[in-house]
């Protein structure tokens, strides 16, 4: 009977034993591509569509199919769809279901296709919605970023370069600086978006068809930009996907580095911020615990991401053309990769709304490392005319001489001010604050809070915040 | 009530409000530890046991913890445990389950000891098994290869180098070289499991505990060589996982060696050999298809190990002892590449046990590309004295006059070898045979029938193949 | 003596201690950002002129400085530049030099700028060449590319899926579909050169600056779209570094598949082409080799890309804000991945203007594996209204029946025909070759000799091919 | 002429055009596998030694070759060998030279061996020497860490989690903590080693050779285990670079471990040490900066040697069997990461001998975040009996109570204790100090200065350490 019935009907004529159930599982990908059923349904009723109009498809079995398939939807959203491993794929799923309802015409909507160029457009749809709401998440992220920058255009907090306190910074500008990143993560992935809105169906197997179909009218109904101009190309084509890794990746370490810097600043040796209660979470065996597990889950995260990256690159390297199964591992990394980075700017976003600032400890910390060194070096320039070289010399000796004192630069006493050099005075060192160094800086992009809150005004006008 | 009955009972205490669905979630390991329920039932059992011999737990209590587990453990299996997602991972749904069965005994099971030392315990425990099991399958490929070199000690096909035919080979040797492969993936990971096999349990959360417990008993009951030595280490080591990954990645790698061979073998072009039709696939589109996708996703699949190796890598980089929630990103990677790499090994088994040789296919192609130029310099060195360096040059003039005539390199016809070199005879011509070609490679570990054969010999006695 | 004046000028007033030699030598770069010295002198320059519009360096100086660099820029350029691994990197190479030579006004030149937006400026106006000398290497493979495609709109080859011989497709075709990947890797490139073509040149060392600059002039200057802004985000965005890495990567990977192909095509099983004497090498102990080192080497060479790009990323991910020494490690992924990309580029150009295409071996392949059996039940739905799925099992049946006896679909037996279907006649099967077939495929982006020719016609346009 | 002397005497005699210059710059390994001259050098007298005891090669012969080969070494050596890019790699030099130097008897040298055997020998004797070395650099950085684990037994500073101050720790027990991953790197390395010894000598092309060689003699003259026993697998197994490529990325890994925590101590937040002069790199503006360059770079350096190991998994993958040319790209990533692993670990040793510990700075951090808070349950479940559960939950409530009132839980004061939980006093209070802490975490492994002393001695013993 077995031997009579073969499971698979798409290509069943041919074979005469049914794959046991580990390959049977290897081959299918039923349980991760179920999710691109309405891409392919959708992609479905536009090709039925599209034969119909040119005549290779009755108007009747049109309409059965269209209806057959919206029911399907329905079952499948409702839940109640019976969807089978032995059946490999959401294609197949799909058609064999059509074809218990609506009878021999569903056999009729495989025509002028393949899977091969099925799937890509499914594909190629699925990302394009993924993208979508992934750049509104970056956005929310961006907006949420803004309004803490006109927040804290003001607040003081020690800027570091190799993690040592370097020059005073004004919080605002630092948040400012992450939306800038995030600009360029939506540039990245508008890109991909575009560049990938291309539509592969009817390039059938690999060849094209010698059915009179119009691609351009699929294309356009799918609401891609028009056909892919090879069907070679077409059917082999992962670039979006890859691209898409890539930009995730990079959005990934940008969210890492923000992650990061949230754990220090919820450390105690920092005490710069303070999470909520909700974003903070105990120890079972620890009952003083507060640990910022969801900031380290964030900047732990880009490691799958690069590893989905890695692992279809891997995958595509040096494969001939056209088709080849190899290419059925490029959804996994792609969906867990979509959700992670969508997960991690959710997520993100909530912590930047709900951590209390320490504004005072910030302010302290700045205070300490000699940060205002660079601005007593500018002043020798600047008013004095030393060449930078030479006044960084000489701050560098009032440094030692500071450190020596275990004191700060402000303190050291007038008499070993000007040991180290005449011009060094008490009324050049009453001028060393923070405010004055951070007001200072008001250079295009730099850290003045004036500048800072116009940067901040056309972010406000760019993300309509109001 | 919710507001005063915090959902996580183990660290409750602290916290006001409850964390949100999404980062619930994303905090959540529930979904995919749940694999590790046995490993967990087991080291809860042995660590109640351990304290009730140290005093710390009274017998009773004990008796009461070890059948609750027991029960909770059928429960699980039966398919009937309630697992809860806001209860976080394996280790609290098993605890809160427990107190819901025996009571506040259960709240003595977690002395000593954190959920830092039992998740390490836990995968520990995991991944001993898992190599075990896949170094079996290793070995069953192994043996069904060796069994195929016994077969074809003696076919010839084309040994190649640069995909270029390069001197005639035989199967049987060519199966045995990645027998070698095997043995050497079967080496790296059971060093792996060896230098993995040592107990955290007793770490506590990173500093040790004050309670009198007994480490090595414990680490001796779950069969782990002993107790790791520095609790800090115990807690953040997560190397075992990746050198599991690094040398699954490797025989990931020979994996997608033997596959690549397998596609190019069945290819039209080469025909080598033929799937089953139960290992090959059809087309939706093209009637006559007979696809090796097996073959093909095995090749593929190594991506999916690498990728997982460099995710963890670049987890752990740069981490700051002891625990860090980013550890949590372990788990999948791990599951992922081991019941990859279990399932690739099966099946390529599979493939190898059902796959037909088409032994005059490989012949006639080992014929091609004058695969017996080096025979024919070496028997100009042996023979004659010449330079080896002197032969390979008089070879190359004999290969071009045969390409120039389009024929091969015994059939260029007297005078025109005499043309070339007056050692080139007619006599030293019909010695050319591919047959004689492989049984002079008789050299240790060469390509000769014999020498295949006593390999053979020795890796049936090796593996108790009878 | 030498420890009174510590060796670096730039920062020596604070050290006691020289760093020893291999210190010394981790921390420079010299040895690789040399590559830099014209873009860091360009640099300068522009720097140099802002200063003193802005009345903080004299016109003097000015002058003295442009001269001083223009000299070096001769002396790098002649061989003749002592460069110092104990003044660390090209900046500072620099500018010692260009104080030995033009004394004290050296010194002022690093006014208002910091090494950390130095460099960032420099390795941003290196990639932009890298990037233009890239994409003139695509267009310079695509135009190859077109014109063999319009050479060989109608050469017949056997197009592959799953390595399996699927249906008969045009090499013209089959070229363009390369084309195609290089255009989108073409838009890959340009988006990242003008994403990342914005100035960091200005944000000093993290903060910005209280000099009066002007940062749109330097911009301007040099060629950028405008000032980054945000000094925090300039000085450690390294986004330009990696969104290259992963465009080449994606390049690297098209290289690989169209070198897989000519490893494959040149190898005896195939013989589709033939390499020509200078791009193919020989072997040391077989005289008869042609080995495709060229291709191979090619298909590898996308791994070091990939490395580089995860080992970039790996080295970014969780940085804290501002610049971390870590980045030093940017430049020579960067370099290696921009030089390899570019001679792989060109070398495939070479190849693919010199290699010989064998026509009748190509025809010949595509008549085996009966790759019109889609055709066939094309017919049999276009004229004879079958259902798709219903032809595709009739045309399984006849596969079967050609396979049982050992002959092509066009020469089954009439009465073998009419057995499987009454539909099947000698008249169908006299219409099953290989002209028809790729004749038909006349779809928009199909393999049909007129539509390659199509598209041929708008490449040349848009490449400028007369 | 030039068409009459082809440049390559290897395989010459089959070429009529010399491949142009960039084909030849990546076809040739000469610029980086001149590192393999002694090991080419040595592998070929022994060679040449065997030939001679087989009767294959005169005793004459053997000598003029072996004086020549000497020769050579000492010419490489001196700097004065004429490296030719045009003879590709290391092997071509050195066997072009001989022929220059002692005639037609080097033509017999490659008798029986070919370059795909004779690379592979080359580079596993390299690996080798490489390992040794790194081995000898890992232990050089236990001894020191021993060393100040024996002074610092009973340093105080906070145990971390999830940088959270979690409990207060030992500075020796936390160094090691690095010993033992040390360790485990040695033993990961030394097992590369073992399994990689073996003698790829002899295999020839690919399929042995039908000269009466010696393989035993070759491999024990070389200090290897024995021949390989499957000369395709000789050819091309490249499974000893991938694992030492995994075994370093895992060591590195340990290294950016360490290196992040010194960024973290060094910082002005941390304040826990002090680098010295020598370890510690200023600012080209800021002159008070002292940034920990070079932990940065250890940090860093990991990303590439896991790009490296990339690479080379994804050049391997799918290659078929024998040797492929794309196996050259096993070499640069190869040299790289070993140099790179030995370098950080020199540079690591070096900070870890020089760096100051500040135990004032780290005794008082240690004091902050409720570090005690476990004791304080421990306590009330050791000597009160409560089920740990409900001790974590009544610490809980104190933590929330000293958080309330701004103070440590060992002031709390006395009413506030009581309302709490009567268990509360005074006198438990009292006990709650860092060096109860620590003293109390005596189980094996745990941080208390008498088990840390303990641990010091083991290793004491195990590394010679007087």
């Amino acid at each position: 009977m077995a031997g009579r019935d073969p499971v698979n009907p798409m290509w069943g004529g041919r074979f005469c034993q049914e794959p046991d159930t580990l390959i049977q599982e290897m081959n299918a990908s039923i349980s991760y591509d179920q999710r691109l059923y309405r891409q392919d349904i959708r992609g479905s009723i536009v090709h039925a569509r599209m034969l119909a109009r040119q005549g290779i498809l009755s108007e009747e079995d049109m309409k059965a199919i269209e209806q057959g398939l919206l029911a399907i939807e329905q079952e499948i959203e409702a839940g109640t769809f019976p969807f089978a491993t032995e059946l490999e794929d959401i294609h197949m799923n799909i058609e064999a279901r059509l074809t218990d309802t609506i009878g021999p015409a569903a056999g009729r909507l495989h025509t002028a296709r393949s899977r091969n160029d099925q799937v890509a457009t499914d594909l190629r749809l699925w990302l394009r919605d993924a993208i979508d709401g992934i750049v509104e998440c970056l956005e929310a992220l961006q907006v949420t970023l803004v309004r803490g920058a006109a927040d804290h255009a003001e607040t003081i907090l020690p800027g570091l370069t190799h993690l040592q306190n370097a020059q005073p910074v004004t919080l605002g500008h630092h948040l400012l600086a992450y939306v800038e990143m995030l600009e360029r993560d939506k540039g990245r992935l508008n890109d991909t978006r575009r560049r990938g809105n291309m539509c592969p169906l009817g390039a059938a197997a690999l060849a094209g068809t010698s059915f009179p179909i119009d691609r351009a009218f699929t294309a356009g109904e799918l609401g891609f930009e028009g056909p892919m101009a090879n069907s070679l190309d077409a059917v082999s084509d992962r670039d979006f996907v890859l691209e898409f890794l890539a930009a995730a990746s990079i959005a990934g370490v940008h969210l890492s580095r923000l992650a990061e810097e949230l754990v220090l600043w919820s450390s105690q040796q920092f005490g710069f911020i303070t999470l909520p209660d909700a974003l903070a979470t105990g120890s079972s065996i620890m009952p003083q615990k507060r640990n910022p597990d969801v900031a380290e889950l964030i900047r732990g995260k880009v490691g799958r991401i690069l590893g989905g990256l890695v692992g279809l690159l891997t995958v595509i390297k040096a494969l001939p053309l056209a088709y080849a199964k190899d290419l059925q591992e490029d959804k996994e990394p792609l969906f867990d990769a979509a959700d992670t980075l969508r997960m991690a700017l959710i997520v993100m976003t909530d912590i930047m709304q709900h951590i209390t600032i320490n504004s005072e400890a910030m302010r302290i910390a700045a205070g300490h490392g000699h940060t205002t060194a660079t601005d007593l070096a500018d002043i020798l320039v600047q008013e004095h005319n030393l060449a930078f070289r030479e006044a960084h010399h000489i701050v560098g000796e009032l440094v030692k001489e500071a450190d020596r004192r275990d004191c700060s630069l402000d303190t050291v006493p007038p008499d070993a001010l000007e040991a180290i050099h005449p011009l060094l005075t008490p009324a050049i060192q009453r001028r060393l604050t923070l405010e004055a160094s951070v007001k200072s800086r008001s250079s295009f992009g730099g850290t003045a809070p004036n500048e800072v809150q116009r940067q901040v005004e056309l972010w406000k006008t760019r993300l309509h915040i109001s």
